[in-house]
């Protein structure tokens, strides 16, 4: 049988830090022909070795390949990195991390200099790129062409999730996925305290922990259901009014236990507040406005 | 065939909330014998009507059974109940919201008064209960001899997680839990307030942010692991110098998008304390040794 000599579609890829060399590596092991360029020429010296073209400057790299990948350091040094390189006819992906205005931005600043634009907004440490059993995967938002074109190429370092045409699209899930992410492990660190001074082992809760973590995180389908209909009193089980009441529980075991309510307080306060302004029949959806100026 | 005769432990329960009354229709459909007691007597018309024995008074139902399980509003109410009986011989389980420090003090109360004491916290709403596919159960710790005697009439409403013979380690445990969760809502509020203003739909986020904080619930295994082992830093992949790096992202986000960053806010606070203190190289575990007086 003849050996499979489709051509890999050539990448360019601008930043080398540890996502840029794990995304680069990915590339390389695929055979995928791979440009590479890091403002400190250092990083890119063992990626030449496995076999990465090393440009001498951000424009030769950027004139190497039609798909330009950038992962640097935030928004800024993707401005500065790209300003003297030409971006006429070129597929920029922008994996850096930012804000949705940002990529918004970004994205038209990209349009003005004739190229498409596709941002990225990366669900996964480094350790998981190329590994797809990770289940790491990157949200894309902006040119829906671009991501059709180059789905196989930006495929292989992770999972692919495309959000929309908004480019601001990517950086607004990847952000709001990671702050309730930081929320949970808020909730968890409080959790965790409470036994830190009694004969139980962590070991012992974390379990318990996680699989009532698992079994509450489908709450927020009902949550996305409320703020769709804007009813938030229907078929409630646990009101507002009711979780309230069992809030002083929560702060006394605090206070009984030696750790400050500090992270457990504010969303209290808010449960609180929309108890004043008439929402004790409610579940904890009208949090959620309360936090929108 | 010999129909089974085998008889049902003979229950009395105290307190017909909505939590109070799902545990009685639960026992009740299994066949055992129920004697109710509630302060507002209407609350047991409807019991009675399917089988329960309703009590004149709390010490007539405490008579009733050696096993008396009590569900009220607080641990005042339980004193209060349970002031003009004779609990001598008496199994107490005491299935009330309460702090740690109340159910030790109970159980002392308890066992001055001749009772085995347990102590419970629920992990479900009434909906829940004798529905064991739902799920729910509930955390048992005390008496364990009380706890194993019991152990089949105390499965009929909800599975059981006996955590130790620290009365109040029932309570710990479920305040834990249930704080734990609190957090995570907390998390997906600022997540959905994110989106609120823009042209995402809650139903398409709602799986994506379901099955983000499924995969990274079990990050509280390598939490336990640390705080066990005491090292915070061996291994780290996404140090807490480098997320302390990303929160501007985060907190920019929230402003650009009119969101009140109050929710993530304290919790990026205490790892920047964090960090100024040292921990740069460590992963967020050290946050929770903040939280400990």
């Amino acid at each position: 049988m003849a050996q499979n000599t489709v051509e890999k579609t050539s990448v360019t890829l601008l930043g080398l830090g540890t996502m840029g060399s794990a995304l680069a590596r990915a590339w390389l092991a695929a055979g995928h022909p791979l440009t590479v360029w890091n403002r400190t020429p250092a990083r890119s010296a063992p990626l030449a070795a496995e076999g990465a073209r090393v440009a001498d400057s951000a424009a030769d790299a950027v004139a190497a390949s039609t798909l330009v990948v950038v992962c640097l350091l935030d928004d800024a040094s993707v401005g500065e990195t790209l300003a003297g390189t030409d971006l006429t006819g070129r597929d920029l992906v922008n994996l850096t991390t930012g804000t949705p205005a940002e990529a918004r931005a970004r994205a038209e600043w990209a349009h003005e200099r004739g190229a498409r634009y596709l941002d990225g907004g990366i669900m996964a440490v480094p350790p998981m790129i190329g590994v797809p059993e990770a289940g790491g995967y990157v949200f894309y938002s902006g040119s829906r062409e671009l991501f059709e074109q180059h789905g196989e190429t930006l495929r292989v370092p992770a999972g692919t999730t495309y959000v929309g045409e908004d480019a601001g699209f990517a950086a607004l899930h990847d952000v709001a996925l990671l702050s309730a992410m930081y929320g949970m492990f808020a909730g968890a660190a409080h959790a965790f305290a409470l036994i830190r001074e009694e004969d139980v082992d962590p070991a012992s809760l974390a379990p318990l922990l996680a699989d009532w973590l698992v079994a509450m995180a489908p709450a927020v389908h009902q949550t996305a259901d409320r703020l769709r209909s804007g009813d938030y009193t229907k078929g409630v089980v646990s009101s507002l009014a009711m979780q309230v009441a069992g809030t002083p529980t929560f702060l006394r075991t605090a206070e009984q236990q030696g750790v400050s309510p500090e992270l457990l307080s504010p969303y209290f306060a808010l449960m609180r507040r929309r108890l004043a302004e008439g929402g004790g029949e409610e579940d904890l959806t009208g949090v959620i406005d309360l936090l929108v100026r």
